[in-house]
C-alpha cells in the first residue's frame, strides 16, 4: 500500500505521485468567446500559462476515485476571466466533488435544466452532478487552487462542449465580475469594434 | 440546482446543508482495546465528545459523491488516542478520498495485504482503496479535521469490523505517538494491572 499518500503543493500546483499539465493560451483559443483579443494577444507573443492540473489516478476499478489538483492563474482575454476549457464527463452520469483551496473563482454549470454559476471559494465544496458542463473562472487577483475527485471511470468529454458551448461568460465590469449571456456579449463586442 | 455549494464550518464542524452526528466515549467502547480504562473513565462520569461528522449526500445514482467533514477531538483513553469507530464499506469496492484540513493524525488502513498506518495532515490526501477497513487517529493536540469523500453507493460497514477488529493501536509513548500490535499492548495491559 505505497502512495496512498498526496502532498499537495499549492504553490506550484503539484499533488505528489501525480501527473502534471499545463494548459497556455494558445491550447484555449477556442474557449474564449472575444476571438479579436486572444488572437491580438498571440499575434503579439503573449501566450500565458493559464491553468495547470495535477492527477494522481488511484486505480480504474469501479468504486475507485481520481483526485486533480488545480491552479487556474488571475488574468484576463479582453474583459473575460481566465477560464478552464471545461468539460462533461465521457460516461456523463459521473458526479466531481470539487474543494475550494485558495482564491476567488466562481463555477459555470450547465445541463438540460439551465445554466447555473456558483461561487467556487476556500473552505467550501461544490458539488457537479453527472450530466452538466462545468467550467471553471478565476475572478479574483491570485491563484485559483481547488481539488476535483471524480469517479475512476469518468473520463473527459471536451471535444462535444466546443460545439455546444457555454450560454455565458464572465467578465470584469468596472472591478467585479458580472455574468452575462454569451451572445449579448458577442453583439456588445462587435458594437465595440 | 440549489445546495451544490456547501460552507465547511471547521471550527463546528459543520458542513452546510449535512447532517450531523456525534460520537461521545460511551457509543464507542468496543473501538479502544484498553477496557480497564474506559470503564473507569464512564463509570466515572466521563463521556467526553470524541468525533463529529457532518454528511452531505448529493444523490444516490450510480456517479453520485457523498461528502462528510469530520472533526475527532483530541484525547486519549488510557494510553490510546481518540479514535473513530472504522468502517469498511457496504459495498467494499468503493473506495474514499480523505483530504487533511486541521491538525496531526493517522489513519489505519487494514485489508488482505496487511496493515497500514499513514499520515493525516493538512495540504495531503489520502486515498483508501477499496475493500479496506480504515479509522482514524488523533495523534496530535488540536482537533483533527478532514473531508472524506466516496460513491454515493458506497454504504458503511461498523458491524463486521467489530468481530475483526483492527490489528494494531496507537499510542501516547513518551510524548510521541507509537503504533503497537493490538495483542502486544492488551498483553501489556495484563501486565501492568
Amino acid at each position: 500500500m505505497t502512495d496512498l499518500l498526496s502532498h499537495m503543493d499549492l504553490e506550484r500546483g503539484m499533488l505528489s505521485g501525480g501527473v502534471f499539465a499545463e494548459r497556455r493560451l494558445s491550447d484555449l483559443r477556442d474557449a474564449f468567446a472575444d476571438q479579436r483579443s486572444i488572437d491580438r494577444m498571440l499575434s503579439g507573443g503573449e501566450d500565458p500559462l493559464v491553468y495547470t492540473v495535477s492527477t494522481v489516478e488511484h486505480g480504474s476499478r469501479e468504486g475507485d476515485q481520481h483526485i486533480g489538483l488545480g491552479v487556474l492563474y488571475p488574468g484576463r482575454v479582453g474583459r473575460e476571466f481566465f477560464l478552464t476549457r471545461g468539460h462533461r464527463h465521457k460516461r456523463p452520469e459521473a458526479s466531481e466533488v470539487y474543494v475550494g483551496l485558495r482564491g476567488t473563482g466562481k463555477m459555470i454549470l450547465q445541463n438540460t435544466s439551465g445554466t447555473s454559476v456558483i461561487n467556487l471559494l476556500p473552505q467550501s465544496t461544490l458539488f457537479v452532478p453527472g450530466h452538466t458542463d462545468h467550467r471553471t473562472v478565476n475572478t479574483g487577483g491570485e491563484p485559483l487552487v481547488y481539488l476535483g475527485i471524480y469517479p475512476a471511470w469518468a473520463g473527459h468529454d471536451y471535444a462535444s462542449l466546443v460545439e455546444r458551448g457555454f450560454t455565458v461568460v464572465i467578465v470584469e465590469d468596472q472591478g467585479v465580475p458580472r455574468v452575462l449571456d454569451r451572445s449579448e456579449f458577442l453583439k456588445s463586442l462587435g458594437a465595440n469594434h
